[in-house]
């Protein structure tokens, strides 16, 4: 199974490279890496290559991409995206100093979509394929990522097993407390109240539909796709004596049927496709009763471009960041209102840190049990994706709407915050 | 200056109409007039002629939209959206019954652009050339509004002369402490700090500077193109010896210059013209430091359609609610974040309400002021106003933004109902 998902493990391995490590690289090479610089704006870092040539920035202590062989040079020229994740999974590309700062200095550099010419777009944004989200597709592209194995997901995630944005109010507290913050916050955004219909699109292992059943005595319907998470949250409901309250039903959130106060999805519509929007929006609207409500959270982004490539091909097949203003025109046109919206960027920014260090804590296991590239690809995403949150380039929106029909709307969101401290 | 600006005053005047008035309306008149209200979703109203036939709903005690006369009547059957408001300023055209479920029912029955047929959107919805907003078309729309004279809306504004949406927490507030708590949501929403430099964009008379320069110690330019307003507010910046705070420049915002911590515009977004909304990112982006931030409070909409046209030509000419799409595509491409939105609409319903029964207080007045049509019109813009926010047709959102490079950001937004009651 590894073997299938993983195609970055039939690169070379390091001793295959050994024998061409001497060679020095030649003009062309220097001027196409010093070009690639330059497009990308001159961050602040440098190439180093495998007989210690430096090109890139003239300040010193700056963080090195490190490039240990010709041939895996003239790949990372090709498709510098793509073959820099795979090369530093296969162990042929190294970082040398803060690799957060590397990543960081890498996502600020790349020029923005509205300011780049044609060569910047096509050097540093390969146009690709990206694996559609039908129903069949779905199912695929989610079984990749979160079919990987419960065990996984547990060396690093919270007691809950979220995967997705926890929530600090107070920057301090554990990553579990933040998760549990994160499902009380999205309840009170719902004003859920006993005995409501709540319908929940992309309920990962579940922990957010039994929170609002214990808390708020809601009945919840869970859709979701992944055989493995909804075998772990089946259970977890009958121990905890939910199964009478929460269905979890093993299905694509398209064919939810029935009528339902209250429609949420956390974390789902990243792996919904932007083609898939107006059928989403008419899902919502087919589901919602005439007081209905809802919310919706994801990671999302200024410029609607494709996600960065290689996660797309390696970690999340088929996942794109929304814009705002594309979130926001899924609602319109059926009369959705949005009420609220919160960007919680650098709350996701903390949640990546927690899960990088419980990772990092874990990582010789995790090379053991799967393989070393297999870690280091997921330490890749990881700072990766920390880094695009810290410097802006991804977003994560919780957006509350409600039906125009309905008016009965707090008159402040004070209740949200009842017994905060700060 | 009203018989230029207020074109329904050319209208005949009632005696004249009585010569028509005997004939019985036609088979072809009946016909036209039932096929209207079918095309209309069939709402809960009727259509009363000058000789008592009704059209329209079977129900009994639904609203009624008296037609006094034939010529009115034709007028009606070519343009129902404007001839209705001129029409009722004119007093041809009455309603008996309540006239705010009157205009809830038009309203809630026309088809969204989305369902309707082009017949639809011909006859409910003519299209007609908006006055465009270049700089010099700006400032003579503004004056059609806003130059009407400071003593009319002393009659019905509350005391710091606020034309925009106020914020009531508690619902049963009064105006006058939910306009302050409007510019305190503001200000707590910006996080001002003494000393900072703040443009206004578009500061009506004036308050909401003098608020956060008297509360917060900022630096305020601000900039409105009404003269009228702005003398009004150089007066009263003076007399509480603000004067060197706030800079109050009859100019359009599109000439700042400078570079400042805060923007913030509260109720021009609506009069800026959606073909000018790119310009107006640009003109944020090229104020604002590094660390800058902003907010947007702005009447809107789910559909991009024109305002209303009687609203649009006699009401608020080059006026346009953009959808929250619109809105914050405005930011996408200059890296500047939304971080939070707020839908006020009940706010504004509950604002009208104030309004509205202020109006009518002075009503006898503002007619002999100005002139019995004058007032009618004004009662109609605000009555239909109100209507539409109840039903959802129009929304109000604050918009904060935020410079992506800006990490400066609050962990919660318990700030802003610290000593809320709610």
């Amino acid at each position: 199974m590894k073997q299938k998902q993983f195609g970055y493990l039939n690169l070379p391995a390091n001793n295959k490279v050994e024998q061409t490590k001497k060679r020095s690289p030649n003009g062309t090479e220097l001027r196409l890496l010093e070009f690639l610089w330059r497009i990308m704006q001159k961050p602040k870092l440098q190439l180093k290559l495998w007989d210690g040539t430096v090109v890139g920035s003239d300040e010193e202590n700056v963080p090195k991409l490190v490039i240990n062989s010709p041939k895996m040079l003239w790949r990372f020229l090709m498709n510098p995206n793509i073959s820099f994740g795979d090369g530093y999974s296969a162990g042929e590309i190294d970082v040398e100093g803060d690799m957060l700062h590397f990543m960081e200095a890498v996502f600020s550099s790349r020029p923005s979509l509205h300011d780049s010419n044609w060569i910047q777009r096509y050097a540093l944004n390969r146009p690709r394929l990206v694996r559609r989200n039908t129903l069949g597709g779905s199912r695929d592209n989610i079984h990749h990522h979160y079919d990987l194995g419960n065990e996984f997901y547990r060396l690093w995630l919270d007691e809950e097993m979220l995967y997705t944005c926890a929530y600090f109010p107070d920057p301090g507290m554990s990553l579990e407390a933040a998760q549990i913050a994160k499902m009380e916050h999205v309840c009170r955004k719902l004003r859920l109240t006993p005995g409501e219909q709540v319908v929940e699109a992309g309920c990962g292992w579940g922990a957010l539909s039994l929170y609002m059943a214990r808390r708020y005595g809601v009945s919840v319907k869970a859709f979701n796709v992944s055989r493995e998470q909804m075998q772990w949250a089946r259970e977890r409901a009958k121990r905890e004596g939910l199964a009478n309250q929460v269905e979890f039903i093993t299905d694509d959130y398209r064919n939810v049927s029935g009528a339902f106060d209250v429609f949420v999805s956390v974390g789902m519509l990243e792996h919904v496709g932007r083609e898939n929007y107006a059928e989403m929006g008419h899902v919502i609207d087919r589901c919602l009763k005439d007081q209905g409500r809802g919310l919706v959270h994801s990671i999302g982004q200024l410029e609607s471009r494709p996600m960065n490539g290689w996660i797309e091909k390696r970690i999340f097949p088929g996942a794109y960041p929304p814009t705002l203003s594309e979130i926001t025109k899924l609602f319109e046109p059926w009369k959705l209102e949005v009420t609220d919206v919160e960007n919680l960027r650098l709350h996701y920014a903390k949640t990546l840190e927690h899960w990088l260090a419980r990772f990092e804590t874990h990582a010789q296991q995790i090379a053991m049990t799967y393989d070393a590239a297999f870690a280091r690809a997921w330490r890749l995403y990881l700072v990766g994706s920390l880094a695009h949150f810290n410097i802006g380039a991804l977003q994560l929106y919780q957006v509350v709407f409600n039906r125009v029909s309905n008016n009965n709307l707090p008159w402040s969101r004070a209740h949200l915050y009842k017994g905060a401290s700060e």
